[in-house]
């Protein structure tokens, strides 16, 4: 029960722990109930991800992981679309309001809110009996017109991916005690190396501008390449075929795929990844290669559009079909 | 498991459900990861609002009236604000894909988009053990610099309410077998009332141009009359005095209070009425209320904003003063 005079138990923990967050003016210092994105005849890009206990991040994740995993997830998303962050909103769900939790949660949130320049805009706390969930709903900005979508790949534009594919599959599989983890119990930095790309994803915003400028159509990866690239295509009218040989995999992952420890499934339809998927005409490839080993990311071309909606075409070293039996995470 | 080439489950239920709610043409008919919401010079009003099963609804409510008052809580921040809807984003958190649930969720939701004029931009569904929930953002227009905020109450201004205050709680305490549903036992069109008012808020968009002509601050009720008037006299360093006979009620609550049964604490700090709360210039007060009548809405004068950053005085019948015990719902 609160007193008469006393502001109430939620707007001291808005305040409390997330108003140095909110450094837009926009934001209104978190006074309001609603904040302002100002737009100089830019668009405004909107994505919403939301992350969920025991389904996203584990129980027993670190809070300040999970506060840059919520984020950076719609930050991935931003990216790929080839948006500048604005700014975000954010809905937190929680059962208590422990400050063991919620501080490390804060700070982390802050210090990528500073990283990425995407400041709060606003947020809503409710109370859950249930498992904790964190939604984020984040704001980018693009000239008009030139958001990347999902339906401009065109036959004969190369496939590119970002970083490297299915480290937080198998970091999941380390921290549920999998095949993963029994393979690497006398090297404790791989199995650290996976956890953390499970756990902390690494968006490609300093990519943005380039992706624009190269980029026919993209997304982030985040269910599983396979399953991501069959939706681009089918929102394209188009297929592909994938050289699953030049898959760029980290040290750690090959590793495992070298003692057939790691599937080509877990690595293709792992989920988590959140790098970027994109597809680009061949004569601008090494252009969008060579910007991106400018700005420390690795671009990978791992196969090519084609032409008609037929399935996706998966090749092994010898030129053989691949046949997968799932392409991505689903929820239900 | 997917078969190798079928659409994650979880498309499908975006692209079966919630497809025809994404008319707006920067919602990329929900294939895209990210929506575009485009501005000739306009500001963006962002609001975010969550709803969790058990929190802000019953588990048995009907899912169609879960649908609306998901929505309608965010409409009513933008009418609050001035703001004309533009459309919002949607995060579903389910435990299940029951169509019989799904189904008059989305149509209902369908629905209130369209008569409200505020599409669905896209969305995230994810899977969770616990109680569902839903976070929706939505967004708003109004003339660069017009929103109305929660600074701008000056001393001498008359507080204004829309609508009728008090009837949600009510209602909530008939769902809950309280004292409110003994009293009406025999009352059953008085009990629907109480009961449609906490399930369906009715947001007051149609007031926002008029509001933006006349309030120097607002915002919506939700967390309670009373603490949300001291919200807003706190942002604006003001303080305020509330005529409680002045207090706009409907027959059924004024029914309930004459036979007290229905506290002044209840209507004043029961939270879930989702009116709006403005401050206007003495001058301007018939104005707005004239113009509430033309467009359905009753606007009514409660009280006074008066100087310094004194606790708000709430008097009664005889000009004395009435000490709460509390102001407002909290999460925690």
């Amino acid at each position: 029960m609160e007193t008469t005079q006393n502001p109430s138990g939620e707007d001291s923990l808005i305040a409390r722990y997330f108003k140095p967050l909110a450094t837009d003016p926009g934001a209104f210092g978190l006074v309001d109930d609603a904040a302002v994105l100002s737009s100089s005849g830019e668009d405004i890009v909107v994505t919403t991800d939301a992350v969920v206990e025991g389904v996203h991040y584990l129980a027993g994740d670190p809070p300040d992981n999970i506060a840059r995993k919520a984020l950076r997830v719609n930050l991935s998303d931003l990216a790929a679309k080839g948006a500048t962050p604005a700014g975000f909103v954010l809905t937190l769900a929680l059962r208590s309001k422990e400050d063991a939790w919620l501080r490390p949660f804060a700070d982390a949130l802050c210090e990528d809110a500073k990283t990425f320049a995407c400041p709060l805009l606003g947020g809503d706390t409710v109370s859950t009996p249930g498992p904790q969930m964190i939604s984020i709903t984040a704001f980018g900005r693009v000239p008009q017109g030139r958001m990347i979508g999902r339906t401009g790949a065109r036959p004969g534009d190369r496939v590119l991916v970002t970083g490297t594919i299915g480290d937080a599959a198998l970091g999941l599989d380390v921290l549920k005690g999998g095949a993963a983890a029994s393979a690497l119990t006398s090297d404790p930095a791989a199995r650290d190396f996976l956890v953390s790309r499970y756990r902390v994803p690494q968006p490609r915003n300093v990519l943005a501008p380039a992706l624009r400028d190269h980029a026919t159509a993209a997304m982030d990866v985040s269910d599983g390449l396979a399953g991501d690239l069959t939706k681009l295509c089918a929102a394209s009218g188009v297929a592909a075929s994938v050289d699953v040989t030049s898959l760029p995999l980290s040290a750690a992952a090959a590793g495992l795929r070298a003692r057939n420890v790691a599937s080509v499934e877990t690595l293709l339809a792992g989920g988590d990844d959140y790098e970027v998927l994109c597809t680009v005409p061949p004569a601008q490839c090494e252009t969008l290669i060579a910007a991106g080993q400018s700005l420390g990311v690795a671009v990978t071309a791992i196969g090519t559009i084609t032409e008609g909606q037929k399935p996706l075409r998966f090749l092994d070293g010898q030129g053989q079909d691949l046949l997968l039996t799932r392409l991505s995470y689903s929820h239900f």
